[in-house]
């Protein structure tokens, strides 16, 4: 029985939902990134009062890299699961590690078997793969795992055979992530990979999506090509997955990201955008992005965003944000991040709300517009949106 | 009108309550320091959700030395005050900035007029004294202001007449204090110094209570001196401070320190020691003090205290929490922050409980006992505290 279910669809946009073991995430979705076993900076209670029309996130994402190395499978095992240990009853997906071990491209070696590397943390030699990668999954307790793939980079300046070699390996270790599997309570998504190149892209898609996965995941994206060609090659790859699944393109993105791949049928998303970018003072806004470092904030009674409902902002000025974030408090991070979160799910509320009713493509228009940051909307399968 | 109402004592203990312009505080109280206009690692909801019987701290304290030069009284005053800006609608006690520029003794020049400090943040030349500090801490909106006073070191080696000169110049500037105040709504202490010399603690108290304050407050403890030391000069001052009006010991303490001092009549109490204790691993627990840094909490499924009603320990464990230490999460200050204001607000809240039912001394000799710390209990004013 598949996990997804469609509920209803605007031109390409998919409004969905998922069932995992520990809740229903209503898609499209923004997954909050939780490297370390925490979203940096909120307590669990403080991210179920995000709200944003969802009561806080129903799924966040956990890095099997990071856990893996610190504390450690065992160790979280020994803590009851990344869940309880955590204190975090949701919905989590995890990533297979396979991502962060290869952006450590220089003390990798990469073999059919796997890949070694060395531990960001104490230097240590770690092996990864495709079985070890699922039982850690297993063992973290995710309720979203991911298959161990191989991501070359993606550019222009890489060959063609390069792209292609590291895409066969990924299906070759698709297969063996499945056979490894020994829990059916969770799911497991397969990734497409192929660069930017469409018939790496279609043969890739190809075979994945021959394969028993429960979702589909479009990777080696957001890595180094530029904002068109991301687009572009999102739209194709998901019009090649079934509609009966889940799609999950990884690592993306900015708010515009968002709204054009959700205009092109792709139903999940995570980033470290919006948490990362809140500790570094840059903020999302309906009417674009502000950076609280700019002295001209210093005695600005007003928050954030007028139009924003968050915490943050309905309690908090510029003035004393830039203020804390001078003085190096710990709680700039914690607002910051409880607004960028709030602005990410909010957004993907009003997207499931657009969606329904049918006006999505000229909403996003809208949005865009509004935000100024010159991204050009996604056109409905009917062609470019009406007055609205 | 007094500020003040005794409704109770048991020995020498008070219980009793304060009314600000921001709410009422039951006393004995425990203030956590916002020094930088936040409680470090917590956001106001996160305080007033601290609970211990008391729905988080009707009280919390300011630093003068610190906002007057980040973000500057005028930044403060532009944005609303510091209750506004701070997003805290309860009641701010503010020191008078004095503490902190004696503690910057090389860069100092006293006179009879003030203090002139450089900044610790830019090396910019400052002047305080006893008017400007309580204009600024008038424009900053504090409810409960303190004097301007002249802290010297407090200990064996420090010779009398340098304890009595600053002591003389503290009581002059009181008045100076006094007569600065351009506001009524809210209320200002006077501080008795003196060191540990009972004749000089005697003459202070005497000179500063018969000068029109609200309250009074023991300063220069907790400076260097033994814990003996500290306990027998609050226990001499505070028996010579009027029963009309409230006693604050500042900067003060432990949990056997504020115990013992609430057996010897005192209402009030601030110290960074929770919140900074949290910080660097250090919780405190019904059974004595941990270090989460210490390596066999690694696996530890339980909580901080088994005993503790907080958020933290309700949800996480040693073994979690050991590991946001060691990967430098922030969450790991918020949660042991919220752990260690949890128990000294729960113990204070305990505390007024016990002073109500008359056997305070006895609680104290028992809590005392199971946190085997070693420290002597106060005997109460019939002797030492009976079988319980």
């Amino acid at each position: 029985m598949s996990m997804y279910e469609l509920l209803t669809t605007c031109g390409h946009a998919r409004r969905g939902r998922l069932t995992t073991p520990h809740g229903v995430v209503e898609t499209p979705v923004f997954m909050p990134v939780g490297t370390q076993g925490t979203v940096k900076g909120l307590t669990p209670r403080q991210l179920t009062e995000l709200d944003g029309g969802t009561q806080g996130p129903q799924i966040i994402l956990g890095n099997t890299y990071h856990l893996m190395l610190r504390p450690g499978t065992e160790t979280v095992s020994a803590l009851g699961g990344l869940h309880r240990m955590a204190g975090w009853d949701r919905a989590i997906l995890t990533d297979s590690g396979g991502y962060q071990v290869y952006s450590l491209k220089d003390i990798s070696r990469i073999t059919e078997e796997g890949v070694r590397f060395r531990s960001h943390i104490d230097g240590s030699y770690n092996d990864l793969g495709p079985e070890s990668a699922i039982a850690i999954q297993e063992a973290l307790g995710s309720d979203i795992m991911m298959a161990f793939d191989e991501c070359p980079p993606a550019g222009d300046g890489i060959p063609r055979r390069k792209v292609m070699a590291a895409m066969e390996r990924t299906h070759r270790w698709a297969r063996r992530c499945i056979d490894a599997r020994t829990r059916e309570d969770n799911a497991l998504f397969g990734i497409v990979q192929g660069g930017v190149d469409r018939d790496l892209r279609a043969m890739s898609a190809e075979a994945i999506t021959d394969l028993p996965f429960d979702g589909f995941a479009i990777g080696g994206l957001s890595v180094g090509e530029s904002r068109n060609r991301m687009w572009e090659t999102a739209e194709f790859t998901a019009a090649l997955l079934p509609e009966s699944h889940p799609r999950y393109l990884m690592g993306v993105g900015t708010p515009e990201d968002l709204l054009a791949c959700v205009g092109y049928g792709v139903d999940m998303f995570d980033c470290v955008m919006p948490t990362r970018n809140a500790r570094n003072a840059r903020v999302f806004t309906a009417t674009g992005d502000l950076n609280l470092r700019n002295a001209k904030h210093t005695r600005d009674p007003g928050p954030i965003d007028p139009e924003c409902g968050c915490y943050t902002c309905q309690n908090f000025s510029r003035g004393y944000l830039r203020h804390l974030d001078k003085a190096k408090e710990i709680l700039f991070s914690t607002l910051t991040t409880f607004h960028n979160l709030y602005f990410y799910l909010n957004l993907m509320a009003a997207a499931r709300r657009h969606i329904e009713a049918g006006d999505y493509y000229a909403w996003v228009a809208d949005v865009m517009g509004r935000r100024g940051t010159g991204a050009t909307p996604p056109a409905g399968p009917a062609g470019p949106p009406g007055p609205g």
